[in-house]
């Protein structure tokens, strides 16, 4: 590792990433971690991270999550602390999580136990944020996965650049910048298996998806679905926020605990804000997701009256009654009558 | 043709959704039209169309664009109509129409000449709607081609249900249903050779991209793009109208014709919001469409006010002033200024 590295544009172009986003954020003497694989992304996050902090007045520690997945992995996670403690940053904390499959697959329950290991040793640690190095390449694949899902506007999000004490710096930068940041700079990352395994889904979409699109849709197809991504959040978080300041309005709860929205105020709105208040009443109410069948049944009552039945959801039921559409707690998390007669 | 239909159940898939489609819309007597391009989706949609038509007393007839691009389009035409009055449609109009390039390629020409042909028919033969044969995967197709453009939201509406005057009765339904109910019914479509002609991005995206979509993320990718496709559109509909209901409120037009909004008032707004109240002024105002760079540089002057200069869009000025921002015509097309410095 050079002593003094050059700078570069692509060395340039994540300092200035990170210096845009720890900018108003920080003050001088707090601390930040970045949270370090080992891999490219991370490792040009770290150089640029120690730079800007020093600028900042700002502490700039690590954090290392061995997820005890691969052979290997406590030997890599330590040689990442080493480049760590080389590049300046302190404290470097290691941690080894053990990862539960919660039913979602591995990839997922590595993700949950990830988040929780970052959030441990960040209140430990003291530190106000958590730098992250996913890239504008990550956005993209985000981005597909999620419109493969089809769950809606939210499956489309991707990542935002904050989520509560975590910040992703890189989002607008391509991964090849960090993967030349690094040579810039004389850091040698590891280059995980797993990035280049087709047993994960996002290697595919990365390796054989994006690339296809690209030649057959044209090119930029990433930035187009990063910037997606950006328009889609601005709209469902202005949604969402319009819809919890009605929902709020219209909402009365019964003395039997039931909650209830009188079906007027309902139908007077939008489909995009009946739907997110319906959704929000169950979450909120009884911490039950609708799905977004469920929630069209529970919109019908109110927009489609014709007399029908009370709705029976997992957990809760939903009905009508003079002029009100009811939710209450059922004993127990029924059968999905809607999927039973799908 | 058989003259006894047999009810299969791709036959009564294509009458539930006509059905679903005109209840409510047309009244006894009303007369509608089915645009018919000789193609399995379209003489689908004609059959189920006059079968619906009887039962709900209201005239079908059908309208054929002869686009003149290929050889032997007249003939097509000419086949067209006849399967059209066989079937029991009538009246059946037969309409040639020049495509002159504007610019945005072949397929957007054609498309601009063809709804403006229908348009004038449906006029002139007292039509109250005209029923359009796009299918599930018709939209799926939209949503991707949307995607590679990346212009936000609205690229990925895909096509609505209902657009003015036209009824698009079988999105939820595949092409393949379409293929088979001609089948079942005696009915011979005739299959277009530019469908399969890969010169064609939406034929790359069906041949080829869904294809590996479907491979590589699983089943059901055209469900998903088109579910999507709906929820995005509820969203993006409701923010329009709700920035449309603010922007009238918070809009001041000036002698000189200056529009101005206050700055606080934007401030205050979510960013979607935000954005699309620029926008709407200056569609409404002044005709002019803000891509998405130029509408950050404009609600800039609100939201991250340092002093800046006046904003130089194609045909427009925007600037602050006094706490209000500016919005004024300039002389000509200007230059876009945000481009040459990007």
């Amino acid at each position: 590792m050079s002593d003094r590295p050059r700078l570069t544009p692509a060395v340039a172009d994540l300092r200035r990433a990170v210096r845009g986003s720890l900018l108003g954020r920080v003050q001088k003497g707090d601390r930040v971690l970045v949270a370090l694989s080992g891999g490219p992304d991370s490792l040009a996050l770290a150089a640029a991270t120690v730079f800007e902090a020093k600028r900042l007045e700002v502490e700039a520690g690590a954090i290392i999550i061995d997820h005890d997945l691969q052979e290997g992995s406590a030997k890599i996670a330590e040689h990442a602390a080493e480049q760590a403690a080389e590049l300046g940053l302190a404290p470097v904390s290691v941690v080894r999580v053990s990862v539960e499959d919660l039913g979602a697959g591995p990839e997922a329950s590595a993700r949950v136990a990830r988040y929780e290991a970052i959030e441990a040793v960040r209140v430990e640690t003291g530190a106000s944020w958590v730098l992250l190095g996913h890239t504008l390449d990550d956005q993209a694949e985000t981005v597909l996965l999620g419109l493969a899902r089809g769950s809606g506007a939210k499956s489309l999000h991707g990542m935002a650049p904050v989520t509560g004490t975590l910040l992703r710096p890189l989002l607008g930068l391509h991964r090849q910048v960090t993967v030349q940041a690094c040579e810039d700079q004389g850091i040698t990352p590891w280059i995980d298996p797993h990035n280049s395994d087709p047993a994960y889904t996002r290697v595919r979409v990365r390796d054989t998806v994006l690339p296809l699109l690209e030649k057959e849709l044209g090119p930029g197809i990433s930035e187009a679905l990063a910037r997606t991504a950006t328009t889609l959040r601005e709209d469902s978080e202005t949604l969402d926020a319009l819809a919890l300041e009605w929902a709020h309005e219209i909402v009365n709860t019964d003395d039997d605990g039931r909650i209830s929205l009188d079906v007027g105020g309902i139908v007077a709105q939008p489909p995009a804000l009946r739907q997110r208040i319906c959704r929000i009443v169950a979450e909120q109410g009884f911490g039950v997701s609708l799905t977004r069948r469920h929630t069209m049944a529970v919109t019908a009552l109110a927009t489609e009256w014709r007399g029908q039945g009370p709705v029976d959801l997992p957990g809760i039921r939903v009905e009508r009654e003079k002029g009100r559409i009811l939710f209450g707690a059922t004993a127990s998390a029924h059968d999905d009558h809607l999927d039973e007669t799908a």
